[in-house]
């Protein structure tokens, strides 16, 4: 951004030039993007189409599919809601469903750490099986590796896959086109605070649960209702982040209202007693589609009908393609910028 | 084996039954088959077909693809010849070429500890760059974790990959038949003791180097001079276990030659002195094929033309269809029952 507005700005952690990994690196913010920009993407990056949507697109024979990796080392393995074997089947999945691919098949990568017990193992297999079922997709491939105590945190999973594209869908994050009306699934925040007081034992879980889920068929169900032009599900980094990956993708300038925004009061409460923003709180069930403006009514109705869009809600739209940018009209009638989260909030929520 | 033979068999590592996770539980061998077969096959594995093979098959629009997916955990992460991120790229490179595909794109996940270096970071990095251009692969798709200190052990990489199977080739290890000849392309035992004697710094470094390469340039020449049955890389569990696995996937009795087994004076001094045997320490470019006995000749005269082959040789037949088993005559004259590796002999050298 060239004409940075410090209007409401705030900068939760200052960004430092650093010779070492810090956690903020894995954030999925400001920080991921540098190493990603910085590293990965000069010597890994150069052949990959749309290399920073939640998936690649690969042609073979012709034909349009979507590639994804995820690697997942949430802690604790269990929380409210979900557990890490869940979380490693509905990442991916949902990775390949935002860019309009019909799942294929999955593969899963284990690390485990010596004296893991297999009761742990046996629960997060099941819960991977039972995630598969929900979204009708198979694991094709797997491998184990096994580290030393001490060498891994009990157990981390990669999942990656691969979904068909079907012809004539052209869903991305830099398709947001102006007019476009942008829709929330349901409320934010729900996982990174169910994550985070599972572990730090806040006391407040009861109230809270992750909304860890596949949202395959949600978007098969959207796809099949109306012209969607981008599809996000905002993780690590929370909607804010992926509202401005998207702005910044497309180019355009994107305005969203805060007042809109569906919050449990739970979540509420617990951003507000932590200090969270819960715009930059991870999901991992919910979606944001950008909708072309005269579909939204049919994509609304049929997002409704199904239980993870049953909350779906306008929360704002695609108001020019001057700047890239995310406005927020707030509760109280301003308007602030929105920017990505730029360190660490909430570690391993995923 | 309902008849088994005790004649010079010899039990390293007795198994017994735990209730928690083991070091041998990621070694490719018996304690590996065992999680498979215990716990991951009944619940994720229903719909895989080639479950045991290197690489699944997966038809899309009737066209085959392989899918593989490997994590890598190496310690340390430099060594004699290679680094975790050349093994990355080529392991999953390799997965793929042994069911006959051609590699079309990679995925990577990073799970780093938190005060990595970026300078080992960009060496590893730097290193998978190099290896995928000399295999001739792209990486499409990547994801980063950050664990917090002690959390992992530096720094783990997943590769998953995907290739096309060509129309016409049907390479499996359950399609060994009687009276393929059997080729080793290489010296075996290199990448395990390079590993093992760079990490506890035995001193016989500078003349051990893992053989760590990628293989689908051979295997694609192999293709073109002759019909090959088998592939596999001998990776953990060494060549035993591999071997094992294909006469118990094709129903098949093999017979091996010891004193045809290529090893150098440099690995067969340091098996002698750890108490190792070649036949079952990791190897990274070498490949084992099961080759049609008419089309022998061709098909070692090519390998033997390109780097990675130049020692290609033969080291024994598929000599009948009744039992499923591995015999090995002796260098002093008898014969012996090679088995799977049972538990765990070198930990992380992938």
């Amino acid at each position: 951004m060239d004409d940075l507005n410090f209007e409401g700005y705030t900068c939760p952690l200052p960004i430092r030039p650093t010779e070492t990994v810090i956690l903020g690196h894995g954030s999925g913010g400001t920080l991921s993007r540098d190493l990603l920009n910085r590293l990965f993407l000069p010597a890994l990056g150069k052949a990959a189409p749309r290399a920073l949507d939640d998936s690649a697109v690969v042609v073979m024979d012709g034909q349009r599919y979507a590639l994804t990796t995820d690697s997942h080392v949430v802690s604790p393995l269990f929380f409210p809601g979900g557990d890490i074997g869940r979380l490693a089947i509905c990442g991916t999945v949902n990775d390949l469903a935002m860019s309009g691919a019909t799942p294929v098949a999955l593969t899963c990568g284990f690390v485990l750490e010596e004296g893991l017990s297999f009761n742990i193992l046996q629960q997060v297999v099941k819960s991977m099986q039972d995630a598969a079922k929900e979204a009708g997709v198979y694991i094709a491939a797997g491998d184990t590796k096994v580290v030393q105590k001490g060498g891994a945190d009990k157990l981390f999973i990669n999942t990656s896959g691969i979904g068909k594209i079907p012809d004539g869908i052209n869903i991305s994050g830099s398709n947001a086109k102006e007019g476009d009306v942008i829709i929330i699934s349901g409320t934010i925040g729900d996982h990174g605070i169910a994550v985070l007081s599972a572990r730090e034992d806040l006391g407040f879980e009861t109230a809270l649960e992750s909304d860890v889920a596949p949202l395959n068929h949600l978007v098969q169900a959207m796809m099949n209702a109306g012209e969607i032009h981008v599809l996000r599900d905002p993780t690590r980094g929370g909607l804010a982040t992926s509202l401005v990956e998207i702005a910044e993708q497309s180019h355009v300038t994107i305005e969203i209202d805060e007042q809109a925004l569906p919050v449990r009061p739970a979540v509420k409460a617990a951003c507000e007693m932590l200090g969270f923003d819960p715009l930059y709180v991870a999901n991992e069930g919910k979606l944001v589609a950008f909708v072309k403006e005269s579909n939204v009514e049919k994509v609304l109705d049929v997002m409704k009908k199904i239980n993870y869009g049953a909350d779906a809600t306008i929360i704002g739209r695609v108001i020019g393609i001057e700047k890239s940018r995310v406005r927020m009209r707030t509760a109280i009638g301003g308007t602030r910028l929105v920017d990505m989260l730029p360190g660490e909030m909430l570690p391993r929520i995923c």
